[in-house]
């Protein structure tokens, strides 16, 4: 992905998001820095794009269709030098099934690549959530 | 507390976190509308200023310091309608012990009250600070 240098860091998150509703791990990923720092808050941080595909790959693997509509977002900022935040209820699908996970997420953005991601939430909710599909 | 109209919606945010860490639960509570939704994304959603302090009175009522250092915040518009969020470490000091909860919040302040406030955390890893107190 090309950023161009007009475009604001909403724009960038936007873009990133959209690329994880296609499933699609590598756009996804294009959208960090090579030092990106990746924080789902009740677990472990990783660093660098094989930490995030480490952590993104199981948890988008399962599914085959996510929606992460966006409730609301508030961006400071350039895609050169921002900061975004997202609130969304991220939706999953495994056959029949929706799964659905309240998430509010902070995001740095720095020459046009997302350099922190940090998404707050409720592990034993989205647990919770996972219990629905060895139930159907 | 009367906000000035020039005010923004940031600082209606932060002049509630002001009261929260002064322990001035109705200090906090005057920043609320009446028919103000609150939800600790964890737990139920309560709403109204009898049902805010029926959850943030337990909630500080055994420490003796809170502290809600804010590591970042964007807003948008006016103290009359905005959108703040803030990503913080909440710090709660009992004793000794100091509990740090990472959270992520979103508030929506209308006609200089916040009307909507969702703070995202993890409640497992919350528990677990407060294992810290029985422990010590």
């Amino acid at each position: 992905m090309v950023t161009p240098m007009s475009s604001s860091a909403a724009d960038v998150v936007t873009s990133f998001i959209a690329a994880c509703e296609r499933l699609d791990l590598d756009a996804a990923i294009d959208h960090m820095s090579a030092d990106v720092e990746y924080w789902n808050v009740p677990m472990e941080k990783v660093y660098g794009h094989d930490g995030v595909r480490g952590v993104l790959e199981p948890f988008l693997g399962p599914f085959e269709e996510i929606e992460w509509p966006v409730s609301h977002m508030v961006a400071e900022g350039t895609a050169e030098s921002g900061t975004v935040f997202t609130e969304r209820v991220d939706r999953f699908r495994a056959g029949d099934v929706w799964l659905e996970l309240p998430v509010a997420g902070m995001f740095l953005v720095r020459g046009g690549k997302i350099t922190v991601w940090r998404d707050y939430f409720d592990l034993n909710g989205f647990m919770g959530e996972m219990g629905k599909l060895s139930a159907s």
